[in-house]
């Protein structure tokens, strides 16, 4: 059961102009179910995306960010499959993916660099390339505007709910359009973007800076997230400008650049959180922030050490305040003169650590009261720096083994 | 159910001519268990010890480490405490653990510097100091040669078996004897040591020689598992030697002395494989062994990424080969210049990758045969040096979230 997330309402969705999507059922791994999904962009727009660091990167990784640069960003088509992430795949496994985009490319009448590739799904086997290509013309004759809902659906794997965020707003009189959608539920350690998360805007944004913008909202969304730690081979978070709107950025000094680029973190930070509330067994939405750092790469360490320790995640799922193991997780974090004797520590507002013991007016009962809240703020406050930040996880349940020991089968 | 793990027969433990046991039920966290150990050594004994390196370490630990430092390694007695950690608990803590010592040296007629204090179990609660004295007496009038099998079971926690090894072999014509106890079965990622070892001997070894050996015999054990990469804070691995026996060793080049410190290397990895065999949860024992590393350090890194990825270990839980999970981990265990494509994976006998892809011969059979086996051996080639490393650790089960679930209630 998702944590306070819910199917996002069709009607919702506003439809970005310059963007139009269209699904097909490809059986790609299993039958009946939307896996394809194909992305066209109007001539004139740019894509910017970032990727996962895992050195075993996904065939279509490599392959976006060559297409990515050999393009300039001027990209007209994505294509998504998931049951299989073309991952541990080799030589075939890039020619697989070079394949997709001609053959998409031939259909849409643009170049193959200017089409992206993506996967997700079982690693280490290879993509059955027959019925992708067969779903691929079923999935441009469903091209159309107002189909954000379907392509949310189409990139879900063990996702229990579709995910989508959208949001029209006026910048500098202009009506400006935010729609996105991601999929991810578990191996969900993001270290640059996540399995997926695409987002579109009909404003006009060059892509080099677009290119910026989109490694600024990762590491504010996307990037403070993780569910069980481990880093995927096909994280992608790609951002599209098609420019078909009014809204015209050429700078960060822009007029409406800076209320855009909030926009947009805002979305791609509603979007990484859904893949949290929808993690994998969550049974609870945990914020982990850590203030009081010396750099803000010390404050992700710690907040890290607490998000993944599997000691701290299965007491948040019995709603058991044993609060000692967040402070352990502090201790492992790697501050190898970190000073536990200044380490306060809070549980919403409840105050159970100070100066590195329990604080004199803990009480257990209020500890309970907030593990029992299915949204839970840890605060850690290291009393080093001024450095701090938030990372986003959820608990480790009983469903978590179940999904991951059952997933192929 | 731990996995090819039995209770040690008590009559194949051998008494160490110099260590005499004795155990209590004091009520520190339930009744009705054995919770507090005395171990006495006797004159002339020396020991040595490394310690988590949790920067949260209990108060026992700081209070180990300063005795030890105090008293050159001339120990007369160990103590030792389950159902409370004295973790997280500051000063008071600390005046706790010192008076415990002084408590036992009166009583055994040594001087507080000579006791060392162990605790284990929940972090950020007190010491319940009046039962914890009150039971000291019982413990020091239970003193005896011939304990170890119930020194064993004292310092259980969520272990399901008592931990104990015994050897008795001859070294230059001398009888030397080697008995130890270990116990631990969650927040097992030692780094230095586990919570908790204690292996004596009746050879005499000086302390400086000690302190070496105790070392580099958690660098081959202890430090060398891992069951769900929470580094505790109380992690301590004590040797003593008694000097009672035959045996003299002097210096690494004393005759026997290679073969003394290869005997307590070997009895260290059996208590540490022992934790691992009985990890919270566990069904299988897996050794993950690197290879073709450039450094020790990075051998480890990709060693502990396996070993800790909640994926490769719920997989390993199902039986389900879904070895790409175990490339990913090694993809994102930070060698930022590992060039995949010279990856090869073994699984036991089969292959399972070469050169960063699914190995041509490789069939889904092969591996699901390999999968069902209480104890498998995962073999990652680098292809990158000539330095490799093993770390023993075991699969993530259902049993593991509810044993932690369940931990305080």
């Amino acid at each position: 059961m998702p944590v306070n997330l819910k199917a996002p309402d069709p009607a919702a969705l506003h439809a970005v102009a310059g963007v139009e999507l269209g699904t097909a059922r490809a059986q790609i791994r299993k039958p009946g179910r939307r896996d394809v999904l194909v992305l066209r962009l109007a001539e004139g727009a740019s894509a910017a995306g970032v990727f996962t660091r895992n050195r075993f990167c996904a065939a279509p990784v490599r392959v976006c960010r060559e297409h990515l640069e050999r393009s300039g960003g001027a990209v007209r088509a994505l294509v998504v499959n998931t049951g299989n992430a073309n991952a541990g795949t080799g030589e075939r496994g890039l020619s697989d993916a070079r394949s997709t985009c001609e053959a998409l490319a031939a259909s849409l009448g643009c170049a193959p660099e200017q089409v992206l590739p993506f996967s997700t799904g079982v690693i280490l086997e290879h993509l059955p390339m027959d019925r992708l290509l067969a779903g691929l013309p079923a999935a441009v004759a469903d091209l159309a505007p107002a189909r954000w809902a379907e392509a949310a659906e189409a990139i879900m794997t063990t996702d229990t709910v579709p995910k989508a965020v959208s949001r029209r707003v006026e910048i500098e009189g202009c009506p400006v359009t935010v729609t996105g959608i991601s999929k991810g539920a578990g191996m969900i350690r993001p270290n640059m973007a996540t399995m997926l998360g695409f987002i579109a805007t009909d404003a006009a944004v060059p892509a080099a800076l677009l290119q910026r913008w989109v490694r600024e909202a990762a590491d504010a969304s996307f990037n403070r997230i993780t569910i069980d730690g481990d880093t995927s081979t096909n994280d992608s978070f790609v951002l599209v400008a098609t420019g078909a709107g009014g809204l015209r950025i050429d700078s960060d000094q822009s007029p409406g650049a800076a209320q855009l680029r909030a926009l947009l973190v805002d979305v791609s930070r509603e979007l990484a959180q859904a893949i949290v509330r929808d993690g994998e067994g969550a049974t609870k939405f945990i914020s982990v922030v850590v203030e009081g750092a010396r750099t803000g790469d010390e404050a992700a360490a710690v907040a890290y050490a607490i998000a993944h320790s599997p000691l701290v995640k299965t007491a948040f799922f019995a709603s058991d305040p044993n609060l000692g193991r967040i402070l352990a997780a502090i201790g492992y974090a790697g501050i190898e003169d970190l000073d536990v004797d200044r380490v306060d520590l809070h549980l919403d507002d409840v105050q159970v650590a100070s100066r590195g013991g329990r604080h004199p007016a803990y009480r257990e009962e209020d500890g309970q009261r907030v593990m029992k809240q299915q949204e839970i703020t840890v605060r850690a406050v290291l009393g080093r720096g001024d450095a701090s930040t938030t990372v986003w996880t959820c608990d480790l349940s009983h469903d978590y083994v179940s999904i991951n020991a059952d997933y192929r089968s």
